[in-house]
């Protein structure tokens, strides 16, 4: 009987502590989300004060990377986790390098907001950056939204919107170099914008990384290398 | 006894199986080193059938990646490892994460150069492109060195060394952007050189993420977010 709440309690325990890791996880994901939507307040309104606190909260972000990643090897050590479990452990693992990653392209489009060669360049592609922008904001909400749900209907879903994000990047590309070839006054200015659309379609990239994670860690299959096509199946099944 | 000998079995059992998969990791190395080496040549030579190759060889480098993830968790479940063996794993899949990506950027390099806008355009800056290549290239094979003799030391002077092709890739686009200024038919050209410079970046980012792996499998300190400085107090200690 005894031997039954003990090993109970530490069941409890371990709960405790994968519920704790993954509320941090949520926490960096909103600081994280919080970073992007500020960078891209900052380049499109010019508010370099904005553009700074992006910056600054790099720091942050990174301390989360490497106080998670301790807290899963500790996990992984002292509690030698299997299944379930150890799927948890290993997505979370994935999730936050692509989290910080996510946050370094953040900090790159709140630099390039800082830094504009020509502001008024920029401008003139307020347009397509913003809703790349807004779309890549939802596919990352998306991403953290089915991880906290751990639905891997909504992660397929969400890793299938990443497409679209590819294609308004290879259209802003080519509005980009048809307004550079036009007057070579503007290729500073569109080049500014050449990177922060970059910038983007590789945040689109890590949310269907985080989706495919998800994905895995909820159906068991390492879909990394799958066509959403098969995803689907998967999740269907 | 009979205890001890079935425990050395068992450990020399699990020696095997981390020495098997540190193979398996140096032959996906391997195998990376030769897509951007060839992916290099093929663009330099203007070789579509190398290029080509290049782009077949995806699949089983993705495949690696899949199967080594496999063989990390399979391990973590059945042998639960502790410290440097844990450790280990955790490296191993992480650096199969950089090295899968490494492996898309020189597929992409591959692409650019099969399908180049204006392949004029882009031997104008041969010697740039030339030398930034080998530089990254080096900085690849340092790296798969110092984890096949997990050597710190090695990690953090590969590191180092990725400033260089930060500094390189700063000076090939200001060329790029003069030459684009130039004559705004040069622009598509030499818009294909930029990514190839970006893509070649990438790739010693992924180099240095591959040092930093070993710096923390050797000496247990996550150094993802430290200056070379500290990487080398910590490798002198």
């Amino acid at each position: 009987m005894s031997t039954g709440v003990v090993s109970h309690h530490i069941s409890k325990q371990f709960d405790d502590e994968l519920e704790r890791i993954r509320t941090t996880v949520f926490a960096m994901g909103g600081l994280v989300e919080q970073q992007l939507n500020n960078a891209l307040k900052s380049l499109i309104d010019g508010d370099i004060d904005l553009g700074n606190t992006v910056i600054e909260t790099e720091v942050q972000v990174n301390s989360y990377d490497v106080s998670i990643d301790q807290e899963c090897i500790r996990i992984l050590a002292r509690r030698q986790p299997a299944a379930g479990d150890l799927r948890l452990v290993m997505a979370i693992t994935k999730t936050i390098t692509d989290l910080e990653r996510v946050g370094d392209e953040a900090e790159k489009i709140a630099m390039m907001g800082i830094g504009l060669t020509d502001k008024h360049g920029l401008k003139s592609y307020h347009v397509g950056i913003n809703a790349m922008g807004n779309l890549v904001s939802q596919l990352l909400h998306g991403a953290l939204d089915a991880f906290a749900r751990m639905d891997s209907k909504k992660a397929v879903e969400v890793a299938g919107k990443e497409a679209e994000s590819d294609d308004q990047y290879g259209a802003i590309l080519r509005q980009l170099i048809t307004y550079m070839m036009e007057d070579p006054r503007n290729i500073s200015g569109a080049l500014d914008a050449v990177w922060v659309a970059r910038a983007l379609e590789r945040i689109g990239d890590h949310s269907r990384n985080i989706c495919e994670n998800i994905i895995y860690l909820v159906e068991g299959e390492d879909v990394r290398h799958s066509s959403i096509k098969h995803m689907e199946q998967i999740v269907a099944d």
